[in-house]
């Protein structure tokens, strides 16, 4: 497969364990941030001054519930414009992708695909062959689908069907990461995720799912109606 | 420049904020790991099983002061070799790399640059576009001059005159960061690092080092003597 010369940055947010990726067309230099964090727009406004990239795009992968989005101040910095999910219904975005829908930036193409299931609205990006799959599939794991609107049955039929449908070499960059791995594949999730990989049946995820017995997000009543607001105070 | 596939993973280790780098040839399934960290050699076995990598060689790149290698347990378990830079004088290494000098695995080449400066013995390794630069040149800053044997002036000449000289689009993996950041290139170090910038002279480098008022690493005084002897207890 042809892969166009793409800037791309991968960076990490500490007290979420989130990522946030910075894709850029280095002919053109108008670039997206993808789930860009509250505590962190200090840095990545300073590296989008230092590689003179103009920000066109900043997409979130959902409404997140553990950490607050910096898309609202970002935008008021940079002009660009703010997108989600169609599902996700926030009033604040400027663009509300549909799935299979597209934008453009520079010479470069970010393709939407919805992936409901850790909520409605939950969407992953995919550029050329980097997948950006924010709380749908995460490196041998998922999700969680026991709060807000989550559904096992709807996340399982997501990865299932949106993602791992996706060729084998597909790049697997997760909203989070726990345990200090960045990436993974798509053939890697299929053949190793200990959930959703292809020797479970969907009643063996379904068990998982239910059992997992997890505390409550600690910012999930601050970060929630936050994030609906695009992060504004 | 022509690129190789080279099956590439960089991985984080929170409690000393290590980058432990996994490369292999695609084709042959050999590889290689470069600063694996004790704290995570589960994790780091368990990838290589998943991806059914054959370890030839475990490459560190200093004595570090603030990490365990996970070298031996690592050759206990694999059979691959131990390397270090041919400065360190490390006796439990299998081989010492002089400046300049290669090793391949697969179809893949790893090269040695003695970059002293934070540590004598301290070495990058460049695979292709690939600089593993370890604690000599980090992003927007450099390993510390202060303890060891570490000299400013020795580090300003390595950075300066053996990895400022790489082409600018030398993609740099280092040994550490601590605010989130994971990769840079050499042009924009050259741009926009702080101290080590091609703006900076090195008296203003010196004077920098001179005032950093850093503590003692808190692990120097198990981490050094346990790495002398490659992580064994």
């Amino acid at each position: 497969m042809h892969q166009s010369k793409i800037l791309f940055r991968q960076l990490f947010e500490k007290s979420s364990s989130t990522y946030t990726y910075l894709l850029a067309d280095p002919e053109s230099q108008e670039g997206i941030l993808i789930d860009p964090v509250k505590e962190t727009i200090e840095r990545d406004l300073k590296l989008l001054k230092e590689l003179n990239i103009a920000l066109k795009y900043i997409l979130d992968t959902h409404v997140h519930a553990d950490h607050i989005t910096s898309s609202s101040e970002l935008k008021e910095k940079t002009g660009a414009q703010i997108v989600l999910g169609k599902a996700t219904n926030v009033e604040c975005a400027d663009i509300l992708l549909a799935d299979q829908e597209e934008l453009k930036f520079g010479g470069l193409t970010i393709k939407a695909i919805a992936t409901p299931g850790h909520t409605n609205g939950c969407t992953s990006y995919l550029c050329e062959s980097y997948l950006f799959s924010g709380d749908t599939l995460l490196i041998r794991g998922n999700g969680r689908t026991d709060f807000q609107e989550g559904s096992s049955e709807t996340l399982f039929h997501s990865v299932r069907e949106k993602l791992f449908t996706l060729p084998d070499s597909t790049i697997v960059f997760p909203g989070h990461n726990y345990d200090g791995h960045l990436m993974s594949t798509i053939g890697e999730e299929k053949a190793h995720n200990p959930r959703l990989g292809l020797n479970k049946s969907f009643e063996e995820f379904k068990e998982i799912m239910e059992n997992l017995n997890l505390a409550e997000p600690k910012k999930i009543d601050i970060a929630v109606p936050a994030n609906l607001k695009c992060g504004r105070n």
